[in-house]
């Protein structure tokens, strides 16, 4: 990081607090083009910018894209000088031990870094390794703060571990340097609401002794790794791989553009330093844009006959015993509207229902989730709203658990990679019924290991 | 974070790097005090404070140390403030959720604290929940942000929970608030050498609906838990728990204190804004040093007669047909002599021997790793010494891989908590034959499930 950037810094450890110290940030005219351009694309999703969820969203955005790409302004020299330390190697004998040789493999760091094709943050988690020579070893901790670097920046994987790999050789001039990233990409909304799994690429780079992926360096390196789901065969060729792991280029919706809006995220790829018409980046804004349009504020949706029909089905039979329905793990898109940025989930439903009435449809509950989600949001008011309506169409007893994966997270300040969300509404009966609820919570599958989260 | 502390946390943000930045930290008296105090310890060690991997260690402590219980000049109502939202609650009916009521539930925030008894990180999952009130809801970020504040501090886990839960109650008086801290804290050396997983402490805090664990809330909190290891019958109750979980008290090495090394650590302690005669941190100085002094500089060892007798048995029969021996999964303890903080874990050895002959004795490799671990230490320089000795013992042909995990990674500025390092030296045929490095390899157990790191 250069000196000058120190100021802008501390803002960002400090969150949202809007004391003497942002000011700086604040009146810098990057920012405020950021902030200008994030105003235009709020309006062109239909929202109000003065309503008190989002007043303040603008200022957030560019305060988060800035130091999510804070890269650009930092070097690798600044870090690596003063972290060689001597180190000798073998004292005699044939080997490869210590500063002269001698695999040292730091694994599992997690990051985030910027998707170039739809402005997304990814998830990474990076395994890098050198092999030292010249007698010199680098603190470990470097390893992981060079890579941060190349993370902080718009990125696509392989790239990422080409710059990672290649900064890391030239600043330690070390016998090679091997690097695996394992990426994860939040999906986009697909056609047929099934559960889909994130997005993964598995790349590599190597210099040096690692520069051929037959080379033995190579394979003590995976040796290394073949415990983390790691090996030589499933790492993809990079002709094998192409350039479009992003969801984005597979979305099917493409929008009748904006003008105004695609000039907008133009804007804010230059505020960032970055060129708007750098071939990887020409059509990033069409691909944020068909991300960010599904959550514009409409009143449009499809489930108000539905509602209608099952209303009068309750009517007829409330008040014969009960027992509880429950449709899992339905997948949610929304939109944070404090951060602009995705949460994605499921939701759990469940509701009392007269014994041997049929359930409302799961293609209805879905939609219902659909519609409350699509739109600029908190998981609070997602999970009340749902409830609501469920509780509407079922007759009162209803009860509703939304758990949600926060990309503002891990791309904001606090970088917490594996945190949750979890958010309750209970209605009518759920709510003066403690073992109801607990009887609809055991049904609940752990979200940890089905991968859904 | 008061804004005079702005400055303080730039430096920290930039590793060691010594710029004109760095001039205002390393001239405050409170740096200074420690720096000193760290000097007296690395004498203490019989450690030569000029030496080239240590002489900036003084430094490097004091900034991890003022970093690291940076919570002491942190206030909750910078961080809530203009963070709590207006969200209505249910628009009718009886229920729960939105901003009047229905529970939201932060999960598997990762955090690290200064055990207030022996002064180490230890690691902490921490989930939190809160119950909202007032048609206010709370920016899912700042639940991680203020129990950060309590974290950055000396403490305890049940002490960490009860503040944490406390804060938040009072900083955006909810309904209640509910805390549960699932903590992990570095062995100590056991006289067994026997593998010794993490210490584990479970603690919860509630306020509010919460304040009782037999009630509702309770249940629907545990609920939303269940599948993370934790049940209401695991979390042991106060009275049943102790203060005592910091293995520090079970450690039977009482150090013969060098009154001023002793004095030292009440300086730091003092540096930190602690006041060393408070009960809680009475014993700390003779924890810390019972911890410290297993690393002090010594050349006393109980393996060289081993070596001679293995020597012999060794020059009688190298002409034979070789096979490789491996020994798996020894534990190590060591010092980490950039930061003074403790690495951890198994070191795999594999030598070729003679077919037929007697493997090393087990004891003799543990005694052999124990030598070169309890010492400052770089991780690469184990590997080489351990590989250098044991291929003098068994003739030429040694393989050692060391997989460590490294506190210094998780409690400085890079928090990259899953994060471990693996490093191999090779000497003889080993670094020769790729087909007898890979062997070695595929015998070595997937740490990440075994619970040694």
């Amino acid at each position: 990081m250069g000196s000058g950037e120190g100021h802008f810094c501390i803002e960002l450890e400090n969150g949202t607090k809007l004391g003497g110290n942002d000011l700086g940030l604040e009146k810098e005219p990057k920012t405020i083009a950021i902030e200008d351009a994030v105003k235009v694309l709020l309006q062109g999703l239909g929202e109000d910018i003065n309503r008190e969820g989002i007043k303040k969203t603008p200022f957030r955005v560019a305060k988060a894209l800035r130091d999510g790409t804070r890269g650009y302004e930092q070097k690798v020299k600044d870090i690596v000088q003063g972290a060689l330390f001597p180190e000798v190697g073998l004292h005699d004998g044939v080997g490869h031990a210590g500063g002269a040789g001698g695999l040292v493999l730091v694994r599992d760091l997690d990051f985030f870094s910027y998707c170039e094709s739809c402005l997304l943050p990814f998830q990474v988690k990076c395994h890098v390794g050198y092999v030292p020579s010249g007698q010199r070893v680098l603190g470990l901790s470097k390893l992981s703060r060079v890579a941060d670097i190349f993370a902080k920046r718009l990125q696509d994987p392989q790239r990422l571990a080409d710059e990672v790999c290649s900064a890391l050789h030239l600043g330690i001039n070390p016998a090679g340097v091997a690097v695996v990233l394992q990426c994860l990409h939040i999906p986009f909304p697909n056609p047929d609401s099934k559960h889909q799994g994130w997005i993964k690429a598995l790349v590599s780079s190597g210099s040096g002794v690692f520069r051929n992926k037959n080379s033995d360096a190579w394979g003590d390196y995976m040796g290394l790794l073949k415990f983390r789901g790691v090996t030589v065969e499933k790492i993809p060729t990079r002709d094998s791989m192409g350039n479009n792991w992003c969801p984005s280029y597979a979305s099917s919706e493409v929008v009748a553009a904006n003008p105004g809006m695609v000039a907008a995220v133009a804007s804010i790829l230059r505020s960032l330093g970055e060129d708007p018409l750098r071939k990887e980046l020409e059509e990033t804004p069409g691909h944020f844009l068909n991300w960010l349009i599904n959550f514009r504020n409409t009143k449009l949706n499809g489930f108000t006959c539905g509602i209608k029909a099952l209303l009068k089905h309750d009517e007829e039979c409330s008040h014969n015993h009960q027992q509880i329905h429950s449709e899992l793990n339905l997948p949610f898109w929304s939109q944070c509207e404090h951060h602009l940025l995705p949460f994605h989930g499921v939701v759990h439903i469940g509701y009392l229902c007269p014994e041997g009435s049929n359930p409302i449809e799961n293609s209805l509950l879905q939609s219902i989730v659909h519609f409350y989600g699509f739109k600029l949001q908190v998981q609070e008011r997602l999970t009340r709203q749902i409830a609501e309506t469920v509780s509407s169409i079922s007759g009162r007893d209803t009860m509703v658990v939304v758990e949600a994966y926060h990309t503002c997270m891990i791309s904001r300040g606090i970088e917490k990679f594996g945190s949750n969300t979890a958010t309750i509404a209970v209605l009518g009966r759920f709510s003066t019924d403690p073992a109801a609820r607990a009887m609809f919570l055991e049904r609940i599958p752990n979200s940890a290991t089905s991968g859904i989260l």
